[in-house]
């Protein structure tokens, strides 16, 4: 990239911006600039923007773009701040673009079965206002309850219903993106299907903030999904539970969630609140099978998990048609984060988390890779759950957050968990993104052509570089 | 485009490039090499190429674009050469790069449901071999028994699953790709998720040649599909059908076929072979339901689209349970192309089909469109076919051959078409492409600003315009 942004100590006047503006919608008290310049990451830097824009407008977001390309400042697209790779952070000199007021559901249309959402609009907030129609929007992200719209697009997030339903991109129809220099563009399909061009959505979706801002988004939906059945496994060891999940897999299940605890995480849940999970259990997986809305065949489907569970292992299988259970269960699943959380605070510890992603074959691979780094950092505790019918693992790494050597620790064990899971075919992210945590690993997964591929089509979309600079691509 | 190509009419010595490729790869015999310049298309310019290669690995796709790269040739990527569009045809001075040779499945993985196969395999093949897994690749072009899976992925090819099971680019997990200076590159994920970069599969899905070769395809299967019940719907008109369709669709209804046929169309196939379809008609419903699996669930789809049907006006609704007629239903939906060029060669008539797609809930408009259409070309018979519950029409307009005046009407006809589709809120392309054919009217249908980011990433990705140069990208 040949352009030079404007350094960051440069003086910049922004009274033209602002006049360009909605009326309050630049701030420039730097303790409210502060409280926006970070995600949920850990280890991951945060500079001292210029000033936060919150846009009310899709012209909001032009004219800062447009100012920002004049003057060559990096500008950070936001929402909702909920990430977990600094992918939101500021950089010094920046300006924070936030859309988090833009959270209007514009259309719902119960024919073509689309929602057009702008993108600050809160994902549960979402799928509540879809109910009365019968129709739902399947991605479940951990955060659905409080990541936005445009924050799913930007980083195609996923959850727990991937494992049938598929990511964010997969219900993504067409987009209104702003471009760097501040042209509004739409991109994607009108219609069910269409092939005049190219797909440009897809692109945007996951690029991060990178390549521009999406400011309103057009979903497929599907009818309301049927009620599943709900079953339990308890396992001796992670790995027997892995191994179930690849048998099960093979067998051609379609479970509608298929989520693995190990031992460590089933502590800090029951520490959090009344789950009744099982304590002192090595590992647990909990299934979903909706049967595409026929019981009989959920019913069966969970038989089947339950015989291979034993046949791998399982100490206990139990399910349930009641659906207090289930919600029980999938509450405790979705408890992993407070209940993270709160360990943390209670231990005086860090954590980091990882999102690795392996092929279904290597499942057990992963999981005693898993326990070989945890054998090789006795001090740093390593607690992982994952969204396993999809092979993708969140494992925890916790430190002392007052020492230096446990944090460094712990961030070479993370490093270790992600090369583990790239030398078993993965990939370093299975759904929380690159952004500024593992932009230097995005580099070791990718080959030489497509690490130039990725460059070129940034430089066509930002010439000058103003887009979230120093995050994804930072290393390529 | 600041690039020069060779001139068609230069010297350019081939025998470094015979020597680069498989023996016999390269061959230069004109008339083998115009009998490889055509897809199906009408209306489409066919140039003089300069050579034809026959691509046996993906050295020679390599040897063949580092070749043209360094020369400024341009290269036509070619499959089976089935496209509607000319997006196969040559120009001239180019060199054919032909893949139907690199036809190996590699790999059906069943634990991860996915298949890997060269570029070259037939879709009906591929779909016969993952019989014996239980895996099924959904989408069916009308051309499925004769496109090959890297056309499918060129065009992002459709057909009668995807009212139900979406199109080819819903089931592309990674591409290897070969690109415009001969480097080759892995795009897409590895694994069920991944979010480590930008989805760049997506975008060489549907691009038409014009950004690189795919050498490889990794899809994403299912279990096998369960068998559907079939119901035939008879209409008066098609806007009562057509009205059908979107009632039926509002309803939430999730067929897993919903194809429309006009009354000229029933009677080109009545006289092509014996499928017993109502002669006399105004158009018919095909419906298909597989209640995903649960027999009783697909029995009562279709009786919900009968009673729908009945308020719409149809005059007959008819099911079946029986398998065979199932089939023969199908059939007869399948055998409208050749039923097509039957009729053409029977009335010494040429044909242009259209694939426009429009909103579901504009179905009704877009026929009454067509049929306004049809009163102003009175000497041009216009037939309509469509994937109705994607708004996918196909109408096909009708002229004689020998008359120029006749073929001119034809094709003013074809605009009015797209127009109207575009003005209804649709695409003038659901799923055959743009190729050479419509490449003014995609100028048309894409935003300014979407024009140039279009153009930025064919600059990025072919800077010297080597690739498919005058096809989907000419007017933009």
């Amino acid at each position: 990239m040949t352009a030079v942004l404007l350094p960051p100590s440069a003086d910049l006047d922004l009274a033209p911006l602002a006049a360009a503006l909605t009326p309050r919608a630049l701030v420039t008290d730097p303790d409210v600039v502060a409280a926006h310049s970070e995600d949920k990451a850990l280890f991951c830097a945060v500079g001292q923007a210029r000033a936060l824009v919150r846009a009310a407008t899709i012209e909001d977001v032009q004219a800062t773009l447009r100012f920002a390309h004049a003057h060559a400042v990096p500008v950070v697209p936001q929402g909702a701040r909920t990430g977990l790779s600094g992918g939101a952070n500021a950089m010094d000199g920046a300006i924070l673009l936030n859309v988090a007021k833009m959270n209007a559901v514009l259309d719902v249309n119960p024919v073509e079965k689309t929602a057009t959402v702008q993108p600050g609009v809160v994902n549960l907030d979402l799928k509540k206002h879809l109910e009365p129609f019968g129709l739902a929007y399947p991605p479940d992200p951990g955060s659905v309850a409080i990541s936005s719209i445009g924050g799913n697009v930007a980083t195609n997030a996923g959850g727990l219903c991937c494992v049938k339903y598929g990511v964010t991109r997969d219900y993504v129809r067409s987009l209104k993106v702003v471009l760097a220099d501040g042209s509004l563009t739409t991109v994607g399909r009108p219609t069910a299907k269409g092939v005049a061009g190219f797909e440009l959505s897809h692109l945007f979706v996951g690029s991060e903030g990178t390549l521009g801002v999406v400011v309103e988004v057009t979903l497929d939906l599907v009818p309301a999904l049927p009620d599943p059945l709900t079953a339990v496994g308890l396992f001796p060891t992670s790995t027997a539970a892995a191994r179930t999940v690849t048998a099960f897999m093979e067998s051609g299940a379609q479970p509608s969630m298929l989520e693995f605890i190990d031992g460590p995480t089933i502590g800090m849940i029951n520490a959090y609140g009344d789950f009744g999970l099982d304590d002192g259990t090595g590992a647990m997986l909990l299934v979903q099978s909706n049967g595409d809305g026929s019981p009989e065949r959920a019913q069966a489907e969970l038989e089947s998990f339950s015989r291979i569970a034993r046949e791998n292992g399982a100490t206990d299988v139990t399910y349930s048609d009641d659906p207090r259970d289930s919600e029980l269960l999938v509450a405790a699943r979705r408890a992993i984060s407070p209940a993270i959380e709160a360990y943390c605070h209670r231990e005086h510890l860090g954590e980091l988390v990882d999102d690795v992603c392996v092929p279904l074959a290597r499942m057990a691979d992963f999981s005693s890779a898993l326990d070989a780094i945890s054998a090789r950092y006795p001090d740093n505790l390593i607690a992982s759950c994952a969204h396993a019918g999809d092979g993708n693992f969140h494992p925890c790494v916790f430190f002392d957050q007052d020492s230096e050597e446990s944090n460094r620790l712990a961030q070479e064990a993370f490093g270790e968990i992600m090369a583990a899971g790239l030398a078993l075919g993965g990939t370093i992210t299975g759904e929380h993104g690159v952004g500024y945590l593992k932009a230097e690993w995005l580099a070791k997964e990718l080959d030489p052509a497509s690490r130039a591929l990725h460059l070129a089509i940034k430089n066509a979309l930002d010439p000058k570089g103003i887009l979230n600079p120093g995050k994804m691509l930072r290393a390529l």
